[in-house]
């Protein structure tokens, strides 16, 4: 993967939120009665501390007391790593013969007889590991207890989320001018990761549909040679200092024909619909049925299979999720997309995403590139 | 990332074992006494169902009883990604608005009440809100059930393993022709996948540690620009078809110092030990004792601040780990890394590692890219 040199660093807020943040989990954590949180590498801790972590099979998680001194339990070999953690924490080393599930236990002391939250992402050989060596405590979900923190972004998170998606934006815009007759899934795959790096973004992943192939919303890439008659529903992202980008747009190869036009207008009104609905005490259920309406009203309920959004930011997919049954009122700085599609087995797909911002005066488009249907060579 | 086109399907043995590989672990579920395993998106899944999964917050787990038919709980968009899995298993689908962990104990049946191993990467999450459902059940971990299975090679896997080793060793000789003086860390790890994914193998990380960076065996790369009186430690991989590569080499920048070359001599002869410690019934600290007793009695037993080796497969660390304390015995199959190495903070940095696999008449390096120390320019 290529570096990320962001040269973007005119932000408005302070760079390093770490301790304000630990500080809010412990009020939240006393809001919530959870006595220790239990962080391991994941996007939790990108947003705790600035520092996300090595996943391996060796542990190495942030402790978090209610009140008092964090702790971190890390391989000795790793320690080297959290330079510019050093104040915000105690750094607890373990060598290679040392149990780490033990060292994690004594830091705990008596939280180990109340309630314990484990970061979502915590791997379960450590959960059971510490479940085992704290029988006596109480095991939350960690993703409840950062949720109301991670949601709602500040002006730097923002900031960096707007400019991914501006260079995600830049990336559909060149590859409009090429030429994709010909060229496997794989390759077009491979090109508009491509852009993305160029553009000092670390790609993350990118899934391309065509023709058929469309009409299957997770399919990453395939060997299929796409050509005149396809649609394209191209599905890519990459992140700049840790916060993802997630766009799709679904061009068509020759002309499209009247059916496929119809839907994809179908599509973009419903892409447009969520986001009109955008606005500050909105359900997040509000925004899922107003694009569902659309497509219903036009006869393709049926073909619109999957919610119409997730919160993104240091995770590609995080709360709040606009989803039937979510009541969750949306606020100012809770970042998501949209992204309806209609899926036809055997024939093709459509997804139009974008990325929207809540504001007080309702939502703000990050993307920008064309929605309108491209015909390419 | 790069699709893999490996273009390498020469295997002796069945490319489809996985029917196989789901009795043998019922087998071993019989014997440890576990009633379910649940496995999530990883390389345990790969092992088991070859199909590595989509890791996200929509549960997605392979439910297999100890007797019986395996069912797979999925989210509805990703169960047409399950091609080759349907003879397998009994494919159970959930919509968005549904409870997966709910549908999950369901399937679960009587086996609720029994012992339940989870797969060591599923998150914590997904762990507790299972237990949350299935509370009378004990949790075991899943690792220590698969690990008799997955650290024993067959013969198609090991063939695997060689080809991404030989062409990870090409890419070091068409490294070592080129020169990097003036270069960044961050460039050199560019070139380095670079060359990997040219080969054909999917790249998977590439840390590079020059002067006083090579000291800290985990550090990944930074903006320091290498030069004369450089060492420069190179630890990199890919996979192909899902197996990795893990390969360390030090060269130097311009001549080296006396004292640098007394010590990566030291390291090739505790990389050498280690090699010819390795016989089935050798326990893994012995190969970790064969290369300390060699850097210790060259005065470097303080420099060596890390394990001799892990095994790779499917996952770049797994099973067997060579490390003092364990007293597993190796046996024929089992592929590890041998990767002694020496740390000299605020100096330099040696390590070379290699890729061995245990054989009747004992190891057999899958690397041979030289591990004669390099000058380069």
């Amino acid at each position: 993967m290529p570096h990320t040199e962001t040269g973007f660093q005119d932000f408005p807020v302070a760079a390093f939120p770490y301790a304000d943040r630990l500080r809010r989990s412990q009020a939240e954590m006393a809001r919530q009665g959870i006595d220790l949180l239990i962080i391991g590498a994941s996007a939790d801790l990108q947003y705790l501390i600035g520092y996300a972590g090595h996943e391996s099979e060796r542990l190495s998680v942030l402790v978090l007391p209610r009140d008092g001194v964090p702790h971190y339990v890390v391989p000795g070999l790793e320690a080297p790593l959290l330079h510019e953690q050093r104040d915000l924490m105690e750094i607890v080393p373990w060598e290679e013969t040392e149990d780490p599930v033990a060292k994690t236990a004594a830091v705990a002391g008596p939280a180990a007889l109340g309630t314990i939250a484990a970061g979502d992402e915590l791997w379960s050989v450590f959960t059971i590991r510490l479940q085992q060596a704290m029988p006596r405590a109480h095991w939350a979900e960690g993703g409840q207890l950062l949720r109301p923190l991670r949601m709602i972004k500040d002006e730097r998170e923002i900031a960096l989320l707007a400019e991914a998606a501006r260079r995600t934006d830049e990336s559909w815009e060149e590859f409009l001018t090429t030429a994709i007759t010909g060229l496997t899934e794989w390759e077009v795959r491979d090109r508009l990761m491509g852009l993305l790096a160029a553009r000092g973004l670390d790609p993350v992943f990118c899934n391309v549909g065509s023709g058929p192939n469309g009409a299957s919303p997770h399919q990453t890439a395939t060997d299929r040679a796409i050509g005149p008659g396809d649609g394209v529903v191209c599905d890519w992202g990459g992140t700049l200092e840790g916060y993802n980008s997630d766009v799709t747009r679904t061009a068509h190869v020759g002309e499209p024909s009247p059916e496929f036009v119809r839907a994809y207008e179908a599509v973009v009104a419903a892409n447009q619909a969520a986001f009109d609905a955008v606005r500050p005490g909105a359900a997040c259920q509000d925004i899922d049925r107003a694009a569902r309406g659309v497509l219903t009203a036009a006869g393709y309920g049926d073909a619109f299979i999957h919610r119409t959004g997730h919160g993104l930011g240091l995770s590609l997919h995080e709360e709040p999720y606009l989803v039937e049954g979510n009541t969750l009122p949306l606020e100012e700085g809770m970042v998501f997309s949209d992204e309806p599609g209609v899926y036809f087995p055997g024939q093709f797909g459509i997804r139009i995403e974008d990325t929207v911002v809540c504001t007080t005066s309702g939502g703000r488009r990050l993307n920008d590139a064309t929605r309108d249907l491209r015909v390419m060579g």
